[in-house]
């Protein structure tokens, strides 16, 4: 296997987008990433989409974006795992680049989700949970992810106060990110005081609906020496599958798919969690972010809110979480989230981000998860 | 990279599958195909599928998968590419298993359609055309591939009943495929004859409406020659995409996207369109399958039609195109199709493909189409 480097990247700011269509998004941040990395032919293209289908009725998403983006006639493939469809995308580009398939990759993640009013956009993201098992008998994911928070809090005395400081925290981050769908301060007061979505999460445990793209160029290495820009190495990839329906798991407060994917990236990478400088998860809802940490091996099983507490996962302390501000004050366009995820690390590990600059970031990880953890990609990235 | 064999396959009845779910046919064919191979155990799958969010509600469908099969937490990937979903994710696990990631791959393809109205299933059916600029103004497939007929019948003076005779032999082939959906002769007139559906399309120029699924294992070369079954390398894999929409193009009777995938396809294989014994082409519509053998260097530009007539393409002529029946007989469930495709091929290899068996089968050759040919994946099979 040949050795990944990325080259360039590419976002513009996320958010209620009406002006603009799915094909425009997208071209913007990927002509932003060709920009970056200096290039105008790529030689394969893959993006990563939860539900074009359901969101703007529009499949055959991969190929319409190459034609829209003039690099027809390259190959182009669109692959989906729910929410975390922007890291399989990132995953399968530097397979393609790794197997010697193709040279230049471009990655990228796309949805566009406020086109449908609230009940269609509900009922779309729930098709990443089991449609049969668990949709047919009336949950949402705000239900899902709140079994979990209740779990978390009866078996590890996680605190309600705990899990607001997650949004709080990530928000402190996203107002240093002019990218960010809500790059605003928020208080543990206002998360508190927020409307009840499903006990015990409110409305700012919740990440948003957003509309945005990310996209990323991926090359061999030696190619990569060759580039003008800092080159950063993907030294590691992994990803795992779990039970899709929470109720088949033995405990639900376990992100398995996450514990494996890590497991194996770690592996790859010769890196242990411990060597991690500056980490992007997936933080859907502030629960999520406690139990991943936990699964990524950086806090100790049952500790996620307390470490929240004690700053561990700031931006000071020893395990940075969420510097782009997470899903939480950046946005969750689903598709997209992967690879904006990776953006972050990379303009991290390039010492290019600016306020919420990580001193000396030299490893860097990504979790990308879909559904309430059915499945979970995990990337390290290195300086070279 | 490494070679890549294919050691099983499954797959099961086609039909109007309702007193089965998606995951069930999946399953079945699944294990059907693991089953062949000899194998108990993956490291990977990789399933094509259109649109199951807008035919059942769901998306996240690999992990689903997965986690029904029995097989987290094994990395699992969907991936989309409309009705050439198939042909993507036998690539996708080629790449996979030339890279070195992977040595054990599960490629599979599924669609469940007839879980809709026929409303909805043209609905969904047109995602993959452009949705803006073609589905907007009203047309439905069969009239995108109407216009392709009238064109090809004023500019090379391609017949009605020519185009019939593509069903004809089809249908014939189909009649010895017991897993096909249709597997009935049927005549010239009985299509001549047959409801119009977009002139000069009718009824039976058309695939059908279908449930299924096809499953295959992947895996190096090297592990393949220790197995008991007779072994099939995979020994070209090309894609390639066009404009998404008819209206682009410069010649809607010539699919670019299938000349372009067929040249890289021939080119890693070091063969020649003359090289192949068994063809199995994308007859979504009679003329899809007269403009396809052109753009597979089969048969001279313009004279697909004329072909058919003169027999080059039927079981005993100089290259069997759709021995299976292709679409128009054994069905197409569209994300199953490109991989229904392979199967053949490597039946036919195998030399288990009985009454409909092409003699002294040696190379194979697939193509598998999105939309109106915005995309299409061509792979060439050989024996060993």
């Amino acid at each position: 296997m040949r050795e990944v480097a990325v080259i360039g990247v590419g976002m513009t700011k996320w958010g209620e987008l009406w002006e603009k269509s799915l094909r425009e998004i997208y071209t913007e941040t990927a002509l932003l990433a060709l920009d970056d990395a200096g290039v105008d032919k790529i030689d394969s293209l893959i993006v990563g989409s939860m539900s074009s289908g359901l969101f703007i009725g529009q499949e055959h998403l991969a190929s319409l974006l190459a034609d829209y983006l003039g690099q027809a006639p390259v190959p182009a493939a669109r692959v989906e795992s729910a929410c975390a469809s922007g890291g399989l995308a990132l995953r399968m580009g530097f397979i393609e680049v790794a197997s010697g398939m193709a040279d230049i990759v471009l990655v990228s993640g796309v949805e566009k989700m406020t086109d449908v009013n609230g009940n269609e956009a509900t009922y779309a993201l729930g098709t990443a949970a089991d449609q049969e098992y668990e949709c047919y008998h009336g949950i949402t994911f705000p239900g899902l992810y709140a079994l979990i928070a209740r779990a978390h809090m009866e078996k590890y005395g996680t605190t309600r106060e705990q899990l607001a400081m997650v949004a709080v925290k990530n928000h402190h981050n996203g107002s240093m990110n002019p990218l960010a769908q809500y790059p605003y301060k928020i208080t543990v007061e206002a998360v508190l005081n927020s409307v009840l979505v499903a006990d015990p999460l409110r409305v700012l445990d919740c990440s948003p609906i957003t509309d945005g793209a990310a996209a990323m160029i991926l090359c061999p290495l030696d190619m990569a020496k060759k580039m003008k820009k800092p080159v950063v190495k993907i030294i590691g990839s992994g990803q795992a599958t779990d039970t899709i329906a929470l109720s088949s798991r033995k405990d639900i407060t376990w992100i398995e798919s996450t514990y494996q994917a890590a497991k194996k990236a770690y592996s790859m990478a010769g890196k242990k969690p411990q060597d991690m400088d500056v980490i992007e998860v997936h933080d859907c809802f502030t629960i999520a972010e406690i139990c991943v940490t936990e699964a990524l091996g950086i806090v100790e099983k049952g500790k996620g809110g307390k470490s929240v507490e004690e700053g561990v996962t700031s931006l000071q302390g020893k395990f940075p979480v969420n510097a782009s501000g997470g899903l939480k004050a950046k946005g969750h366009p689903v598709g997209a989230t992967g690879v904006a995820q990776a953006i972050e690390i990379v303009k991290q590990l390039r010492e290019e981000a600016g306020p919420r600059q990580v001193k000396g970031a030299w490893v860097g990880l990504t979790q990308n998860m879909g559904g309430s953890g059915g499945s979970s990609v995990v990337h390290i990235f290195e300086r070279t």
